[in-house]
């Protein structure tokens, strides 16, 4: 017993130098974006407008399997990583499983989630290619705060349109921005076109992702020498977050095992993409078998209801046209407590990785999710965001089927976040005031 | 710059193995405790019908310098330990100092500070000895989310008696307790005689740590099976702490430093203990030099405007007489923000120590505390505590003599938990709400 090892790390010295761009390893590419209005293939270049070139390029690169890591960004990343992982003897024993699971606990960072390994080289590139302003949305807050924190660090003003129905429920979230110095606005807002077009049509709209990136895309565009930075969906997000599967493969190692499963929730994919892709890249080159499983919440279903096509990723349709599973830009996600999931898209490369079969997904209802949320902190100690708690209730179906079994498999999901700012949701779980909510698709005009 | 390391960490085999029981090695012992009746010295065995035997011993223990940790409490020790010493080149930087800082950060417990330390050992005790429920009070709600956390670790039951200003200042904390399982109500509180009468004298009495211990220690007195734990103040709570200085010492090691000077915040004295007592052992043993400065609010200065005497633990005078600097345990202190420190004693170890000159106290006013939280938080990413922000405050001032004198002394201090849960002090501070509050002596009758 007490010879068991609990939490690996990795020294200083063993923390990625470079992020893992599978791209480069696909054998059916991502399609490409395409242009609103002329409808034809986009180039990085196109980009411009919106991100910070460096951006840019990295979200087009299909040739380059390993992109350096900048060494001002491997500095900041100290702060925090490498996050632990952990072995869940907790939850094994709670239940009685002869699973051996995992997680990568990137709750630990500062900013309480994985946000920030996009948001400091987000920043980054900002500052070096002398931008002063850079402009987000954000849902839970996790990723807002993350973009607030790393604006900081690298001397720029950051606005953040958050969307409104977490900006009411999750008050801290906006008070950490502001500590950060961010201005924070709840949207939709009056305080751009989109947001007075979206009001307008619907003076109560409780907001979503989609209607807070109209408004950013909005703000960065119509600002001089202001970006557009994005939490998740794009292709560079999910790059930059495959630090995570990276540390984590390096610390399986040291565990002496080899994920069977690794599950994560999928709001619009960086997590999910950020911790399987370096695992995904044995399958693909070296014959391994692992299952990759998305988990996400059964009211927005994009991964396994949604369509495969071209869409735009925000509500007012300023963004390139992407080619993604999607449940309809125009589709507002019920208000469950896992903001970060409440998006109707997916990114195009896991997109393509699902069409391709090369990734599974399953939907989680509201309930399940914060059930499994309470096992996990009474057995392990840590409140996970609700978002994270989708995940975990996906890694307890495995282990529950490997109970019946009997198998050993190695299950990994990824501890997105904490949920020491969500306790009001657990709160509405406690009272029996959550519900499930189903999936209603978008009226067809 | 990029070879420079952050943070430290400890492998799981470093992690002590015993906890360092200081009053070994003291010259002048701290007086006993007396019993309030009879006015004599007590022993252990008095204290039986309060706490779990074990721990009574721990108490008075005089004489065994190192005290093993359970093999039990060293495998829950691991689900968090060792916590990173950090050396903060982000707060060197913006303060532009030459001092080396470090802090040793103990906000990455899963309950967000040291406090679990001593609630994991004292639930251990108590389920080894039988007992089925444990009670007891919190501030800001650090010890008492720790304590729920800790029982249903070892399924026990734990009622909570919380500070009434904290349970309505920070009501994530409560709910935080409640998801770990525990039964939480605001102090004072109609529940128990003390608590009555309490509310009969003062009907908004908007409680203390020292009303609040009243409550829980007459439920441990009158509830079969039950006894009571206390987060602070006590000589067997700091025993427990040492754990944190132990790691310390070895971390310091591994980044090739000794520290000048080693500070922390001050409620009863369980951290300021714990990361200070296992480096005072080489100011006494070794002839080490090390300054260790104790940082307590400017509105509840019992280390530098209390009086040294006997006193009551707690408001209504159940507890046994204490020697300590005390303001006197009807002092009902102002209502700052750091709930954690809102204490009118403190403890009996640290008390001779004070009188000894072996340790200083400085008091720091509430808006300086949250300034240099502010400070820290954007330089190192992490919102500390209330609580912690005093310890940072005067880490800040030492740090700023030596940018005087161009002195790069090693400052250590300890970051005993984070802000997270206390963003709501954080929007007062930056709404130009805070105020500072004077110290006003208790009336005497």
């Amino acid at each position: 017993m007490s010879n068991r090892t609990k939490r690996y790390f990795l020294p200083e010295s063993e923390i990625p130098t470079h992020w893992y761009n599978i791209q480069a390893d696909m054998i059916n590419k991502p399609l490409l974006p395409r242009n609103p209005s002329t409808k034809e293939e986009m180039k990085p270049e196109d980009l411009y407008p919106i991100f910070a070139k460096e951006l840019c390029h990295q979200e087009f690169d299909q040739t380059n399997r390993w992109i350096e890591i900048p060494e001002e960004v491997r500095e900041m990343y100290k702060y925090y990583r490498s996050t632990p992982l952990v072995r869940a003897y907790g939850l094994e024993k709670a239940l009685g499983t002869t699973a051996h699971i995992y997680f990568k606990n990137e709750s630990v960072s500062p900013m309480g989630s994985h946000k920030l390994n996009s948001a400091i080289p987000q920043a980054y590139y900002c500052k070096k290619e002398g931008v002063t302003n850079v402009t987000t949305e954000t849902g839970a807050g996790q990723w807002g705060a993350s973009l607030a924190y790393a604006a900081k660090l690298f001397g720029l003003e950051a606005a953040v349109y958050q969307v409104k129905i977490s900006y009411e429920q999750k008050p801290y979230r906006r008070s950490i921005m502001q500590t950060y110095g961010a201005q924070v606005t709840p949207s939709p807002s009056m305080s751009t076109r989109a947001g007075k077009e979206i009001l307008t049509a619907t003076p109560n709209h409780q907001g979503s992702l989609g209607t807070a990136i109209s408004e950013a895309v909005e703000l960065a565009t119509t600002t001089p020498n202001c970006k557009y930075t994005l939490g998740s969906v794009l292709s560079h997000v999910t790059l930059h977050q495959t630090v995570i599967g990276l540390e984590a493969e390096k610390q399986m190692e040291l565990a002496g095992e080899y994920p069977d499963v690794v599950i994560a929730c999928f709001g619009g994919g960086s997590n999910f993409g950020g911790i399987s892709f370096p695992f995904l890249r044995h399958n693909i080159l070296d014959g391994k078998t692992t299952r990759f499983i998305a988990a996400e919440p059964a009211s927005c279903p994009k991964l396994t209801k949604g369509e495969f096509r071209y869409d735009f990723g925000d509500e007012a349709g300023y963004t390139p046209l992407l080619p993604m599973y999607t449940l309809g830009h125009k589709f507002t996600p019920a208000n469950i407590h896992a903001g970060g999931l409440r998006y109707h898209g997916a990114g195009v490369i896991v997109s393509q990785l699902l069409k391709d079969s090369l990734i599974e997904a399953v939907d989680v209802d509201q309930i399940e999710a914060f059930d499994a949320g309470t096992l996990f902190a009474r057995a392990e100690g840590i409140i996970p965001a609700p978002e994270s708690c989708h995940a975990i209730a996906a890694a307890i179906r495995e282990a529950e089927k490997c109970k019946e079994t009997g198998e050993e498999k190695v299950i990994l999901f990824n501890l997105s976040g904490h949920g020491l700012i969500d306790m009001t949701a657990y709160d509405s779980y406690f009272a029996g005031n959550l519900v499930n909510y189903s999936y209603e698709p978008e009226k067809k005009d």
